[in-house]
């Protein structure tokens, strides 16, 4: 089954915030309170994280929903 | 348990764009594909939907994940 391209889109977005901070995956699955393995599955756009965890992962990333979205959307 | 201010969020700006377009959650639910009765718990804030289900809220209310993003941020 071909991944979902909202998914791949959110998985996308949050590496490049990571990325930019320098993170490792472990970093930032750390932070955000999640498994490294969770995270790693969201960023390849497998998972279909909660809302609870994608609100987690943008506090750890320290930027807003909107932001996030900005870059999601950016690229859709 | 008190109601996590990110759910009550997602829900208020859910139910402000349903209103704005004058629907009911029966006419929301069957655009989206989901259940009147689940989408009534996300309006209330009382469910933590998967992303799969937000973006087939934002696709039924025709707006963009940026446009939701911003009003949830707005009354975070």
């Amino acid at each position: 089954m071909p991944k979902k391209p909202h998914r791949v889109a959110l998985g996308r977005a949050v590496r490049t915030l990571r990325q930019e901070r320098g993170w490792t995956l472990e970093s930032l699955a750390a932070e955000a309170g999640l498994h490294w393995t969770y995270v790693g599955g969201i960023e390849r756009g497998e998972r279909n994280p909660s809302w609870d965890n994608v609100v987690k992962l943008t506090s750890a990333l320290d930027v807003s929903l909107t932001e996030l979205a900005r870059l999601i959307d950016g690229e859709k």
